[in-house]
């Protein structure tokens, strides 16, 4: 039976400085993939539009974010493993630092993981009827949800977004004046709490506050293997990517030394890739360094992470024999250290499947693929064809 | 005036084994008119769809089949010739042995089309108020027709699509019971009539019962002249390529020979080309064998059948100075003995017009076309624009 491993490597696509970081690196195995294969460009969800990490996997997975985005604090929370409801709000968090009502460090001085957590286990708690949980994750990050009934999402943040004064949750909509009281009560509740928790005390910069955004509601969805008659396993270390993952109903893989930063540990996710086939049709693998090295404008820093995806995961995944469907969720320009509207490279290999002339994956070289310019909604149909596992439309 | 023929090889587009059978073929004729012509790929109902023969062709006819499409039944009994009307539910329907409740043939021993006349003339009845119209086509072939109030295609087929009991027929909604009940008493009034007529008496398969399946209900639609202005022919041999025809209101032509098979005359599908441009804007000319070829997994037969396309009919459609619009309906590969999503080559040749720098019709070189990437909705417009009967958009 045949099977197909997705590869996403987040901010793929680039700009020529004169080259792209693409066009410069070494990647002989890329290469012979495109060679043996079909290449063209992809528009993650829509011509030219600069896509979102987050909507930009819910289209290239089938869902349209249009009818299907729910905000980025349930993706969040659920990328932490957190289990959300029908109808909750959830909120992406960070521990930060306030002084005299100003946001002074919006990351409480880097606080570490481990403190983080301890100073998290009194910050779950009941507002009125609505049931508050917070969950921290890596260094000063977390998540927020709300339970309760008549909650709704149109919020405005507390999170500033930079050095400045903490802010007031607003509701958006009179519908969510609810909402936002709980917020602001719970932010001033978190403070009291925070301000007295002995891991604070000796801190210069003490985490005493929470900082929320992103601020989304959850529905439960149409599982994927249901939408699409596929298992489909992730391998992923972001908590946003598992979060999505989650989100589409895919069974979400532990993978140690995954980290979603440019350390992660390629061989130990192309293992759980080979291993996560034996029981899904797709595995989805996704590869953060790229766009972070995109977002600090580190041309070198692209090229290399490029490079070592090339030489560790690649063969790996070659060697499966599984299709290969190998993208970016995002074009992530090194010159311009943000996601771009640039559409994005794209290869597709498979034995028996058809080849173009195309012998190098880069920007230039797949513009002149047989793929021609491809969408996001359209590589769902374009997995299931090549596993034969489309349903025939008509007779 | 100028004037069209859209040539459909059924079954046109496949992968590369390591050639394609397009590429393989000999085929100096469709290689002249790439070169002088427009050539490019065609997705016909939805990038890498899996497209039915029915849904395809009425997309490419210019009638979408998300709003369109009826069912296979309806589409067929038109095929056969028999008169719809609104609201009518109709099946496909097979001749058949029963043996003890179980079907242990689908063809009741391939029985002949004369034998399968004989009988069919003691299945039309009335059940209930419901008039039932049985007719049967060639050898174990037939369709059926309830016509009355209250009917509803939303029914279960009785065909149990391989050897095994005999379905009832289930309503899929409470709405279609009634018509259940009126499928399973025509299945035990065809059983006992087929039971007890001569014709069955010796045959060792008796054709004791019909199948159905592919229930829809027909509606008629706006008529092909009246939505695009020109006046249309269907040239074919295929029930249900004669059926998408008559149901989209173009003229279907009765062609001696035209056998929907392999061994169709295309001299005489030529000759009746020639014959319909005199009297028709656009001629429909339809050639299932590569299908057929592609679903018994024969490269050789599909190249065969591609080179006599290429020698009996190709120089015939040319020398009648028509446009010419020559594409598929879908892929089938031979490898996969099945149709595919993969798109396939379309070519588009007519005086004046312009040309790409392909020069050979197939599936690698078409993806180099001028045309680029088309979809099934575009055909209509191409055919429109080229013989110059397009509507001007706004003024």
């Amino acid at each position: 039976m045949k099977k197909a491993i997705l590869l996403i490597i987040d901010g793929l696509g680039d700009l020529p400085t004169p080259k792209t970081p693409l066009q410069a690196a070494k990647k002989p195995n890329l290469d012979k993939l495109a060679k043996q294969g079909m290449t063209g460009l992809l528009s993650p969800v829509g011509n030219y539009v600069v896509p979102g990490s987050d909507t930009s996997h819910l289209q290239i997975l089938g869902y349209d974010p249009r009818q299907f985005y729910c905000g980025r604090g349930p993706l969040e929370a659920l990328g932490l493993g957190m289990a959300l409801r029908d109808g909750d709000v959830a909120f992406r968090a960070n521990f930060a630092t306030v002084e005299n009502g100003k946001v002074t460090d919006r990351r409480a001085g880097r606080i570490d993981t481990k403190t983080a957590a301890a100073l998290a286990k009194n910050l779950s708690m009941k507002i009125e009827d609505v049931e508050v949980i917070f969950q921290s994750s890596v260094e000063h990050r977390g998540a927020l949800i709300l339970r309760g009934l008549g909650l709704n999402p149109m919020v405005s943040p507390t999170d500033p977004h930079s050095l400045g004064p903490l802010q007031a949750c607003r509701p958006l909509t009179p519908a969510a004046m609810k909402t936002a009281q709980v917020v602001n009560a719970f932010t001033r509740l978190a403070m009291e709490r925070l301000s007295k928790a002995p891991e604070n005390q000796k801190r210069q910069k003490p985490a005493n506050t929470v900082l929320l955004r992103g601020a989304g509601m959850y529905r439960r969805m149409l599982p994927f293997n249901m939408s699409f008659g596929v298992n489909a396993a992730c391998v992923a270390g972001g908590a946003l990517y598992k979060g999505v993952a989650r989100y589409v109903g895919m069974d979400v893989l532990d993978v140690p030394g995954a980290t979603g930063d440019r350390n992660t540990d390629l061989k130990a996710k192309a293992n759980a890739t080979v291993k996560a086939l034996s029981n899904h049709d797709l595995v989805m693998v996704h590869v953060k360094g790229c766009d972070s090295a995109g977002h600090d404008g580190d041309f070198a820093g692209k090229k290399k992470m490029l490079e070592r995806i090339d030489r560790e995961l690649i063969p790996s995944l070659a060697k499966t024999g599984a299709c290969l469907v190998i993208t970016g969720d995002h074009s992530t320009p090194v010159s311009r250290k943000a996601h771009s509207g640039h559409p994005v490279p794209i290869l597709v290999y498979g034995k028996g499947e058809r080849t173009d002339l195309v012998k190098r994956f880069d920007e230039l070289s797949c513009m002149q693929g047989g793929l021609g310019h491809l969408h996001g909604r359209d590589i769902m149909p374009l997995i299931l064809n090549l596993i034969e596992k489309a349903e025939k439309y008509g007779s």
